[in-house]
Protein backbone atom coordinates (compact mmCIF):
# COMPACT_ATOMS: atom_id res chain seq x y z
CA UNK A 1 0.00 0.00 0.00
CA UNK A 2 1.71 3.33 -1.25
CA UNK A 3 0.10 6.89 -1.37
CA UNK A 4 3.25 8.12 -2.88
CA UNK A 5 2.82 11.63 -5.09
CA UNK A 6 3.90 9.85 -8.29
CA UNK A 7 0.76 7.20 -7.84
CA UNK A 8 -1.94 9.74 -5.58
CA UNK A 9 -2.04 12.93 -8.71
CA UNK A 10 -3.06 15.65 -6.09
CA UNK A 11 -6.42 17.70 -6.26
CA UNK A 12 -8.30 20.19 -5.17
CA UNK A 13 -12.15 20.31 -3.69
CA UNK A 14 -13.42 23.31 -3.62
CA UNK A 15 -15.68 23.14 -0.65
CA UNK A 16 -18.49 24.83 0.79
CA UNK A 17 -18.71 25.61 4.45
CA UNK A 18 -22.35 26.79 4.48
CA UNK A 19 -23.80 29.76 6.54
CA UNK A 20 -21.98 29.04 9.74
CA UNK A 21 -22.81 26.35 12.15
CA UNK A 22 -20.71 23.49 11.49
CA UNK A 23 -24.19 20.84 11.44
CA UNK A 24 -24.73 22.75 8.01
CA UNK A 25 -22.37 21.01 6.33
CA UNK A 26 -23.27 18.28 4.08
CA UNK A 27 -21.77 14.61 5.06
CA UNK A 28 -19.91 14.69 1.92
CA UNK A 29 -18.09 17.97 2.84
CA UNK A 30 -17.70 16.65 6.82
CA UNK A 31 -15.97 13.22 4.84
CA UNK A 32 -14.08 15.51 2.15
CA UNK A 33 -12.73 17.66 5.32
CA UNK A 34 -11.31 14.34 7.01
CA UNK A 35 -8.99 13.55 4.55
CA UNK A 36 -7.91 17.19 3.32
CA UNK A 37 -3.88 17.29 3.51
CA UNK A 38 -4.50 21.24 3.10
CA UNK A 39 -6.43 23.34 3.55
CA UNK A 40 -7.32 26.98 2.61
CA UNK A 41 -9.64 29.21 4.58
CA UNK A 42 -11.84 31.80 3.56
CA UNK A 43 -12.93 34.53 6.20
CA UNK A 44 -16.16 33.95 5.69
CA UNK A 45 -16.29 30.31 6.56
CA UNK A 46 -16.66 29.43 10.31
CA UNK A 47 -12.93 28.73 11.74
CA UNK A 48 -13.90 26.18 13.65
CA UNK A 49 -14.30 24.43 10.45
CA UNK A 50 -10.69 22.96 11.14
CA UNK A 51 -11.37 20.54 14.31
CA UNK A 52 -13.32 19.03 11.11
CA UNK A 53 -9.66 18.38 9.45
CA UNK A 54 -7.23 16.92 12.09
CA UNK A 55 -5.03 16.21 9.41
CA UNK A 56 -4.70 19.27 7.30
CA UNK A 57 -2.02 21.85 7.14
CA UNK A 58 -4.20 24.80 7.31
CA UNK A 59 -3.66 28.08 5.59
CA UNK A 60 -5.77 30.61 5.97
CA UNK A 61 -6.46 33.30 3.03
CA UNK A 62 -9.39 35.66 4.21
CA UNK A 63 -9.52 38.43 1.97
CA UNK A 64 -11.17 41.20 4.88
CA UNK A 65 -10.85 42.05 8.53
CA UNK A 66 -7.19 43.32 9.74
CA UNK A 67 -5.07 41.88 8.14
CA UNK A 68 -3.87 42.38 4.75
CA UNK A 69 -5.83 40.87 1.89
CA UNK A 70 -4.76 37.73 0.15
CA UNK A 71 -5.02 38.25 -3.82
CA UNK A 72 -6.71 36.09 -5.95
CA UNK A 73 -3.66 35.11 -7.69
CA UNK A 74 -1.90 34.03 -4.95
CA UNK A 75 -4.47 31.75 -3.20
CA UNK A 76 -4.56 29.78 -6.95
CA UNK A 77 -0.85 29.54 -6.71
CA UNK A 78 -1.40 27.88 -3.66
CA UNK A 79 -3.18 25.44 -4.89
CA UNK A 80 -1.65 24.60 -7.91
CA UNK A 81 1.50 24.33 -5.84
CA UNK A 82 0.13 22.00 -3.32
CA UNK A 83 -1.37 19.69 -6.00
CA UNK A 84 1.12 19.24 -7.88
CA UNK A 85 3.22 17.37 -4.70
CA UNK A 86 0.21 15.16 -4.65
CA UNK A 87 -1.70 16.32 -2.23
CA UNK A 88 -5.63 17.04 -1.57
CA UNK A 89 -6.02 20.78 -1.39
CA UNK A 90 -8.95 21.49 -0.06
CA UNK A 91 -10.41 25.34 -0.80
CA UNK A 92 -13.06 26.40 2.17
CA UNK A 93 -15.86 28.45 0.82
CA UNK A 94 -18.32 30.08 2.83
CA UNK A 95 -22.04 29.25 1.88
CA UNK A 96 -21.88 27.53 -1.61
CA UNK A 97 -18.88 27.46 -3.48
CA UNK A 98 -21.05 28.24 -6.69
CA UNK A 99 -22.72 31.38 -5.34
CA UNK A 100 -20.48 34.43 -5.46
CA UNK A 101 -17.26 34.27 -4.36
CA UNK A 102 -14.47 33.39 -6.99
CA UNK A 103 -14.48 29.72 -7.83
CA UNK A 104 -15.12 30.79 -11.25
CA UNK A 105 -11.53 32.07 -11.86
CA UNK A 106 -10.32 29.16 -9.62
CA UNK A 107 -12.18 26.35 -11.51
CA UNK A 108 -10.27 28.26 -14.39
CA UNK A 109 -7.06 28.17 -12.98
CA UNK A 110 -6.57 24.83 -11.92
CA UNK A 111 -8.02 23.30 -15.18
CA UNK A 112 -5.44 25.50 -17.01
CA UNK A 113 -3.15 23.85 -15.38
CA UNK A 114 -4.50 20.24 -15.65
CA UNK A 115 -5.29 20.06 -12.06
CA UNK A 116 -8.39 17.93 -11.16
CA UNK A 117 -10.57 19.62 -9.51
CA UNK A 118 -14.25 18.62 -8.04
CA UNK A 119 -16.96 20.53 -5.93
CA UNK A 120 -18.63 20.09 -3.30
CA UNK A 121 -22.03 21.54 -2.43
CA UNK A 122 -23.35 23.97 0.59
CA UNK A 123 -26.12 25.61 2.11
CA UNK A 124 -25.76 29.20 1.11
CA UNK A 125 -26.51 31.42 3.51
CA UNK A 126 -29.74 33.08 1.33
CA UNK A 127 -31.01 30.00 2.33
CA UNK A 128 -30.29 29.83 6.13
CA UNK A 129 -31.79 33.49 6.55
CA UNK A 130 -34.88 32.22 4.88
CA UNK A 131 -35.06 29.98 7.36
CA UNK A 132 -34.27 32.08 10.35
CA UNK A 133 -37.22 34.29 8.75
CA UNK A 134 -39.39 31.38 8.69
CA UNK A 135 -40.65 31.73 4.71
CA UNK A 136 -40.02 30.62 1.58
CA UNK A 137 -38.12 31.96 -0.57
CA UNK A 138 -40.70 31.54 -3.34
CA UNK A 139 -44.17 31.42 -1.88
CA UNK A 140 -46.32 30.57 -4.96
CA UNK A 141 -49.12 33.52 -4.03
CA UNK A 142 -46.69 36.39 -4.64
CA UNK A 143 -43.76 34.95 -6.85
CA UNK A 144 -41.94 32.64 -9.38
CA UNK A 145 -38.55 33.17 -8.04
CA UNK A 146 -35.84 34.44 -6.18
CA UNK A 147 -32.65 36.48 -7.23
CA UNK A 148 -29.30 36.12 -5.91
CA UNK A 149 -27.51 39.09 -6.59
CA UNK A 150 -24.34 40.77 -5.31
CA UNK A 151 -24.30 44.02 -5.09
CA UNK A 152 -20.70 44.56 -5.51
CA UNK A 153 -19.51 44.27 -8.81
CA UNK A 154 -16.21 43.90 -10.38
CA UNK A 155 -15.94 47.43 -11.91
CA UNK A 156 -17.38 48.90 -8.76
CA UNK A 157 -20.57 49.47 -10.49
CA UNK A 158 -23.96 48.39 -9.28
CA UNK A 159 -26.54 45.54 -10.79
CA UNK A 160 -30.10 47.18 -12.76
CA UNK A 161 -31.88 47.26 -9.21
CA UNK A 162 -35.23 48.25 -11.84
CA UNK A 163 -34.78 45.97 -14.13
CA UNK A 164 -34.32 43.25 -11.03
CA UNK A 165 -37.51 44.97 -9.36
CA UNK A 166 -39.43 44.16 -12.68
CA UNK A 167 -39.37 40.59 -12.71
CA UNK A 168 -41.28 40.08 -9.74
CA UNK A 169 -39.13 38.05 -7.68
CA UNK A 170 -37.31 37.99 -4.47
CA UNK A 171 -34.79 39.76 -3.87
CA UNK A 172 -31.94 38.62 -2.07
CA UNK A 173 -29.13 40.49 -2.33
CA UNK A 174 -25.99 39.51 -0.71
CA UNK A 175 -22.83 42.24 -0.03
CA UNK A 176 -25.02 45.20 0.25
CA UNK A 177 -25.05 46.56 3.68
CA UNK A 178 -22.35 49.10 2.94
CA UNK A 179 -25.31 50.88 0.35
CA UNK A 180 -28.05 49.65 1.85
CA UNK A 181 -29.59 53.25 1.40
CA UNK A 182 -29.14 53.79 -2.43
CA UNK A 183 -30.10 50.19 -2.58
CA UNK A 184 -33.49 50.70 -1.37
CA UNK A 185 -33.77 54.23 -2.51
CA UNK A 186 -33.35 52.51 -6.13
CA UNK A 187 -35.84 49.88 -5.91
CA UNK A 188 -38.29 52.48 -4.44
CA UNK A 189 -38.64 54.23 -7.76
CA UNK A 190 -39.78 50.74 -8.82
CA UNK A 191 -41.73 48.98 -6.02
CA UNK A 192 -44.61 50.21 -3.58
CA UNK A 193 -43.04 52.06 -0.38
CA UNK A 194 -44.78 48.91 1.38
CA UNK A 195 -42.92 46.36 -0.30
CA UNK A 196 -41.90 43.63 2.84
CA UNK A 197 -38.21 43.23 3.40
CA UNK A 198 -35.39 42.20 5.82
CA UNK A 199 -32.13 41.59 6.76
CA UNK A 200 -30.45 38.46 8.32
CA UNK A 201 -26.91 39.20 9.89
CA UNK A 202 -24.64 36.08 10.31
CA UNK A 203 -27.52 33.82 9.34
CA UNK A 204 -27.18 30.56 10.10
CA UNK A 205 -25.01 31.20 13.35
CA UNK A 206 -25.23 31.88 16.96
CA UNK A 207 -24.43 35.10 16.15
CA UNK A 208 -27.71 35.89 13.85
CA UNK A 209 -29.24 38.64 13.91
CA UNK A 210 -32.88 39.89 11.47
CA UNK A 211 -34.71 42.63 11.14
CA UNK A 212 -38.20 42.52 9.37
CA UNK A 213 -39.95 45.59 7.90
CA UNK A 214 -40.91 47.41 4.43
CA UNK A 215 -38.49 48.89 1.54
CA UNK A 216 -39.22 52.45 2.84
CA UNK A 217 -37.83 52.12 5.92
CA UNK A 218 -35.31 49.66 5.32
CA UNK A 219 -31.94 51.35 5.43
CA UNK A 220 -33.29 53.83 8.58
CA UNK A 221 -34.68 50.28 10.48
CA UNK A 222 -31.28 48.27 9.68
CA UNK A 223 -28.71 51.35 10.77
CA UNK A 224 -31.45 51.22 13.89
CA UNK A 225 -31.02 47.86 14.64
CA UNK A 226 -27.11 48.28 14.54
CA UNK A 227 -27.27 45.65 11.86
CA UNK A 228 -23.67 45.33 9.15
CA UNK A 229 -22.21 42.90 7.37
CA UNK A 230 -22.05 39.91 6.43
CA UNK A 231 -25.77 39.79 5.42
CA UNK A 232 -28.35 39.22 3.04
CA UNK A 233 -31.13 41.70 2.47
CA UNK A 234 -34.57 40.23 1.38
CA UNK A 235 -37.13 42.52 -1.17
CA UNK A 236 -40.49 40.88 -2.26
CA UNK A 237 -43.79 40.01 -1.33
CA UNK A 238 -42.80 36.38 -0.17
CA UNK A 239 -40.89 38.61 2.96
CA UNK A 240 -44.46 39.30 4.47
CA UNK A 241 -44.76 35.76 5.60
CA UNK A 242 -41.69 36.04 7.69
CA UNK A 243 -42.67 35.29 11.42
CA UNK A 244 -43.43 38.66 13.17
CA UNK A 245 -43.76 40.96 10.24
CA UNK A 246 -46.91 42.70 10.67
CA UNK A 247 -46.37 42.19 14.86
CA UNK A 248 -43.16 43.88 13.61
CA UNK A 249 -44.68 46.71 11.22
CA UNK A 250 -47.17 47.70 14.26
CA UNK A 251 -44.82 47.88 16.91
CA UNK A 252 -42.19 49.10 15.20
CA UNK A 253 -42.02 52.37 16.57
CA UNK A 254 -42.32 50.70 20.36
CA UNK A 255 -38.91 48.92 19.49
CA UNK A 256 -37.93 52.76 18.64
CA UNK A 257 -36.85 52.09 15.50
CA UNK A 258 -37.08 55.62 13.61
CA UNK A 259 -39.20 55.60 10.79
CA UNK A 260 -38.03 56.59 7.20
CA UNK A 261 -38.95 60.73 6.00
CA UNK B 1 -37.97 10.32 32.90
CA UNK B 2 -40.94 10.59 30.38
CA UNK B 3 -41.54 11.42 26.91
CA UNK B 4 -45.38 11.41 27.28
CA UNK B 5 -47.42 13.99 25.01
CA UNK B 6 -48.12 16.14 27.45
CA UNK B 7 -44.86 16.77 28.34
CA UNK B 8 -43.29 16.64 25.02
CA UNK B 9 -45.46 18.79 22.40
CA UNK B 10 -45.37 17.75 18.97
CA UNK B 11 -43.73 19.50 15.90
CA UNK B 12 -42.95 20.06 12.82
CA UNK B 13 -39.52 19.96 10.70
CA UNK B 14 -39.37 21.09 7.50
CA UNK B 15 -36.27 18.97 6.31
CA UNK B 16 -34.49 19.64 3.22
CA UNK B 17 -33.31 15.95 1.58
CA UNK B 18 -31.09 17.69 -1.26
CA UNK B 19 -30.82 16.96 -4.65
CA UNK B 20 -30.31 13.16 -4.41
CA UNK B 21 -27.42 11.95 -3.17
CA UNK B 22 -27.65 11.19 0.46
CA UNK B 23 -25.00 12.29 1.52
CA UNK B 24 -25.58 15.78 0.16
CA UNK B 25 -27.34 16.24 2.92
CA UNK B 26 -26.61 18.13 6.06
CA UNK B 27 -25.65 16.46 9.12
CA UNK B 28 -28.23 18.26 10.76
CA UNK B 29 -31.00 16.76 8.66
CA UNK B 30 -28.99 13.49 9.38
CA UNK B 31 -29.23 14.19 12.98
CA UNK B 32 -33.01 15.24 12.89
CA UNK B 33 -34.06 12.24 10.84
CA UNK B 34 -32.65 10.21 13.23
CA UNK B 35 -34.69 11.02 16.25
CA UNK B 36 -38.64 11.67 13.63
CA UNK B 37 -41.51 9.68 14.90
CA UNK B 38 -43.26 10.42 11.62
CA UNK B 39 -41.55 10.92 7.93
CA UNK B 40 -44.16 12.80 5.17
CA UNK B 41 -41.84 11.77 2.14
CA UNK B 42 -42.04 13.71 -1.10
CA UNK B 43 -41.54 11.88 -4.20
CA UNK B 44 -38.71 14.01 -5.65
CA UNK B 45 -36.80 13.34 -2.42
CA UNK B 46 -34.19 10.53 -2.59
CA UNK B 47 -36.31 7.06 -1.24
CA UNK B 48 -33.57 5.48 0.37
CA UNK B 49 -33.54 8.70 3.01
CA UNK B 50 -35.81 5.95 4.96
CA UNK B 51 -32.86 4.44 5.63
CA UNK B 52 -31.70 7.32 7.93
CA UNK B 53 -35.00 7.39 9.97
CA UNK B 54 -34.79 3.86 11.56
CA UNK B 55 -37.54 4.91 14.10
CA UNK B 56 -40.04 6.94 12.02
CA UNK B 57 -43.20 5.86 10.32
CA UNK B 58 -42.75 6.49 6.70
CA UNK B 59 -45.94 8.30 4.73
CA UNK B 60 -45.16 9.30 1.61
CA UNK B 61 -47.47 12.18 -0.11
CA UNK B 62 -45.79 12.51 -3.75
CA UNK B 63 -47.35 14.56 -6.06
CA UNK B 64 -46.38 12.80 -9.15
CA UNK B 65 -45.97 9.08 -10.85
CA UNK B 66 -48.41 6.53 -11.66
CA UNK B 67 -50.55 7.02 -8.28
CA UNK B 68 -52.89 9.63 -7.95
CA UNK B 69 -51.69 12.71 -6.05
CA UNK B 70 -52.05 13.35 -2.48
CA UNK B 71 -53.80 16.54 -2.23
CA UNK B 72 -51.78 19.49 -0.31
CA UNK B 73 -54.67 20.09 2.28
CA UNK B 74 -54.35 16.27 3.50
CA UNK B 75 -50.49 16.85 3.64
CA UNK B 76 -51.57 20.02 5.78
CA UNK B 77 -53.96 17.61 8.16
CA UNK B 78 -51.89 15.20 8.52
CA UNK B 79 -48.58 16.83 9.49
CA UNK B 80 -50.88 18.44 11.92
CA UNK B 81 -52.81 15.31 13.56
CA UNK B 82 -49.41 13.71 14.54
CA UNK B 83 -48.00 16.87 15.81
CA UNK B 84 -50.47 17.36 18.11
CA UNK B 85 -50.23 14.07 19.22
CA UNK B 86 -47.12 15.19 20.58
CA UNK B 87 -45.05 13.17 17.54
CA UNK B 88 -41.85 15.00 15.69
CA UNK B 89 -43.35 14.89 12.55
CA UNK B 90 -40.61 15.61 9.81
CA UNK B 91 -42.00 16.51 6.34
CA UNK B 92 -39.01 15.75 3.61
CA UNK B 93 -38.83 17.60 0.84
CA UNK B 94 -36.27 17.48 -2.33
CA UNK B 95 -33.47 20.60 -2.89
CA UNK B 96 -33.67 23.36 0.16
CA UNK B 97 -37.61 23.09 1.63
CA UNK B 98 -37.65 26.88 0.88
CA UNK B 99 -37.32 26.80 -2.92
CA UNK B 100 -39.90 26.15 -4.82
CA UNK B 101 -42.67 23.38 -3.34
CA UNK B 102 -44.80 23.94 -0.80
CA UNK B 103 -43.83 25.68 2.05
CA UNK B 104 -44.93 28.69 2.42
CA UNK B 105 -48.16 26.84 2.64
CA UNK B 106 -47.65 24.38 4.75
CA UNK B 107 -45.98 27.22 7.19
CA UNK B 108 -48.92 29.15 6.74
CA UNK B 109 -50.54 26.37 7.94
CA UNK B 110 -49.11 24.80 10.65
CA UNK B 111 -48.45 28.49 12.63
CA UNK B 112 -52.24 29.01 12.16
CA UNK B 113 -52.62 26.30 14.81
CA UNK B 114 -50.00 26.91 16.83
CA UNK B 115 -47.88 24.01 15.70
CA UNK B 116 -44.07 24.99 16.37
CA UNK B 117 -42.21 24.39 13.50
CA UNK B 118 -38.35 24.66 12.28
CA UNK B 119 -36.36 24.09 9.05
CA UNK B 120 -33.49 22.72 8.38
CA UNK B 121 -32.07 23.59 5.14
CA UNK B 122 -30.11 21.68 2.23
CA UNK B 123 -28.56 22.04 -1.52
CA UNK B 124 -31.03 22.70 -3.91
CA UNK B 125 -30.80 20.88 -7.32
CA UNK B 126 -29.74 23.92 -9.15
CA UNK B 127 -26.17 24.23 -7.13
CA UNK B 128 -26.03 20.40 -7.58
CA UNK B 129 -26.18 20.96 -11.35
CA UNK B 130 -23.91 23.92 -11.63
CA UNK B 131 -21.40 21.72 -9.73
CA UNK B 132 -21.68 19.08 -12.22
CA UNK B 133 -21.21 21.60 -15.27
CA UNK B 134 -18.24 22.60 -13.02
CA UNK B 135 -19.43 26.40 -13.51
CA UNK B 136 -20.17 29.13 -11.02
CA UNK B 137 -23.62 30.21 -10.95
CA UNK B 138 -22.21 33.64 -11.00
CA UNK B 139 -19.12 33.91 -12.62
CA UNK B 140 -17.74 37.81 -12.39
CA UNK B 141 -17.24 38.10 -15.68
CA UNK B 142 -20.31 37.38 -17.16
CA UNK B 143 -23.07 38.12 -14.31
CA UNK B 144 -23.54 39.40 -10.96
CA UNK B 145 -26.31 37.05 -10.00
CA UNK B 146 -28.79 34.38 -10.53
CA UNK B 147 -32.41 33.81 -10.58
CA UNK B 148 -34.54 30.85 -9.33
CA UNK B 149 -37.58 30.54 -11.45
CA UNK B 150 -39.91 27.97 -12.15
CA UNK B 151 -41.77 27.84 -15.41
CA UNK B 152 -44.62 26.04 -13.73
CA UNK B 153 -46.89 28.76 -12.10
CA UNK B 154 -50.20 28.69 -10.42
CA UNK B 155 -52.55 30.07 -12.63
CA UNK B 156 -51.08 28.03 -15.70
CA UNK B 157 -49.53 31.46 -16.85
CA UNK B 158 -45.33 31.92 -17.53
CA UNK B 159 -42.86 34.45 -15.64
CA UNK B 160 -41.68 37.26 -17.56
CA UNK B 161 -39.08 35.53 -19.55
CA UNK B 162 -38.64 39.36 -21.49
CA UNK B 163 -37.79 40.92 -18.14
CA UNK B 164 -35.69 38.04 -16.77
CA UNK B 165 -33.41 38.00 -19.88
CA UNK B 166 -33.11 42.08 -19.19
CA UNK B 167 -31.50 41.66 -15.80
CA UNK B 168 -28.17 39.50 -17.17
CA UNK B 169 -28.63 37.30 -14.36
CA UNK B 170 -28.09 33.32 -14.31
CA UNK B 171 -31.17 32.02 -15.55
CA UNK B 172 -31.87 28.64 -13.55
CA UNK B 173 -34.85 27.13 -14.89
CA UNK B 174 -37.48 24.48 -12.63
CA UNK B 175 -39.70 22.46 -13.79
CA UNK B 176 -39.11 23.81 -17.65
CA UNK B 177 -38.86 20.64 -19.76
CA UNK B 178 -42.44 20.36 -20.77
CA UNK B 179 -42.06 23.61 -22.30
CA UNK B 180 -38.91 24.15 -23.39
CA UNK B 181 -39.25 24.84 -26.60
CA UNK B 182 -41.38 27.71 -25.66
CA UNK B 183 -38.84 29.24 -23.28
CA UNK B 184 -36.12 28.72 -25.59
CA UNK B 185 -38.14 31.21 -28.13
CA UNK B 186 -39.46 33.54 -25.88
CA UNK B 187 -35.60 34.20 -24.36
CA UNK B 188 -34.87 34.43 -28.03
CA UNK B 189 -36.30 37.48 -28.43
CA UNK B 190 -34.03 39.14 -25.84
CA UNK B 191 -30.99 37.14 -25.77
CA UNK B 192 -28.49 36.27 -28.58
CA UNK B 193 -28.73 32.78 -30.18
CA UNK B 194 -24.86 32.09 -29.14
CA UNK B 195 -25.94 32.69 -25.45
CA UNK B 196 -24.89 29.34 -23.55
CA UNK B 197 -27.30 27.42 -22.06
CA UNK B 198 -27.24 23.83 -20.25
CA UNK B 199 -29.65 20.95 -19.04
CA UNK B 200 -28.90 18.74 -16.38
CA UNK B 201 -31.62 16.09 -15.65
CA UNK B 202 -31.29 13.96 -12.30
CA UNK B 203 -28.82 16.44 -10.68
CA UNK B 204 -26.72 15.29 -7.79
CA UNK B 205 -27.62 11.74 -8.16
CA UNK B 206 -26.40 8.20 -9.65
CA UNK B 207 -28.53 9.30 -12.88
CA UNK B 208 -27.45 12.87 -13.67
CA UNK B 209 -27.30 13.52 -17.43
CA UNK B 210 -26.54 17.13 -18.58
CA UNK B 211 -26.14 19.03 -22.08
CA UNK B 212 -24.36 21.98 -22.94
CA UNK B 213 -25.49 23.87 -25.81
CA UNK B 214 -26.94 27.55 -27.20
CA UNK B 215 -30.04 28.86 -26.38
CA UNK B 216 -31.01 28.62 -30.43
CA UNK B 217 -30.47 24.62 -29.94
CA UNK B 218 -31.47 24.47 -26.63
CA UNK B 219 -34.45 22.48 -27.19
CA UNK B 220 -33.63 20.48 -29.88
CA UNK B 221 -30.68 18.91 -28.45
CA UNK B 222 -32.49 18.28 -25.35
CA UNK B 223 -35.25 16.26 -27.19
CA UNK B 224 -31.89 14.70 -29.05
CA UNK B 225 -30.52 13.78 -25.82
CA UNK B 226 -33.55 12.25 -24.31
CA UNK B 227 -33.64 14.98 -21.41
CA UNK B 228 -36.91 15.26 -19.50
CA UNK B 229 -38.10 16.10 -15.68
CA UNK B 230 -37.02 16.34 -13.29
CA UNK B 231 -34.13 19.11 -14.79
CA UNK B 232 -32.51 22.07 -14.10
CA UNK B 233 -32.07 24.87 -17.02
CA UNK B 234 -29.32 26.97 -17.57
CA UNK B 235 -29.32 30.25 -19.69
CA UNK B 236 -26.65 32.69 -19.64
CA UNK B 237 -23.17 33.66 -20.13
CA UNK B 238 -21.53 32.32 -17.06
CA UNK B 239 -22.57 28.84 -18.71
CA UNK B 240 -20.05 29.25 -20.74
CA UNK B 241 -17.37 28.14 -18.60
CA UNK B 242 -18.95 24.69 -18.50
CA UNK B 243 -16.20 21.94 -18.82
CA UNK B 244 -16.61 20.50 -22.43
CA UNK B 245 -18.83 24.12 -23.66
CA UNK B 246 -16.16 24.50 -26.27
CA UNK B 247 -15.80 21.22 -27.34
CA UNK B 248 -19.56 20.52 -27.54
CA UNK B 249 -20.57 23.16 -29.21
CA UNK B 250 -17.79 22.40 -32.02
CA UNK B 251 -18.06 18.35 -31.85
CA UNK B 252 -22.45 19.14 -31.55
CA UNK B 253 -23.36 17.64 -35.29
CA UNK B 254 -20.90 14.67 -34.81
CA UNK B 255 -22.96 13.57 -32.21
CA UNK B 256 -26.05 13.45 -34.12
CA UNK B 257 -27.94 17.00 -32.45
CA UNK B 258 -29.79 18.42 -35.10
CA UNK B 259 -29.39 22.18 -35.72
CA UNK B 260 -32.26 24.25 -34.91
CA UNK B 261 -33.96 25.97 -37.75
Amino acid sequence: MSTTPAKNPGKVTLLSAGPGDLDLLTIRAANVLAAADILLLDDLANQDIVTLAPRARVIRVGKRGGCKSTPQAFIERLMQRYAKKGLHVVRVKGGDALLFGRAGEELTALRGVGIAVDIVNGVSSGFAAAASLGVSLTHRDHCQGVTFVTAHMQDHGEPDWRALAATGMTLAIYMGMSRIARIAATLLDALPASTPAAVVQHAGSAHEKRLVTTLDRLATDAAAAGLGSPAVIFVGGAIGEAVGFAVDSAARSEHGFAHAA
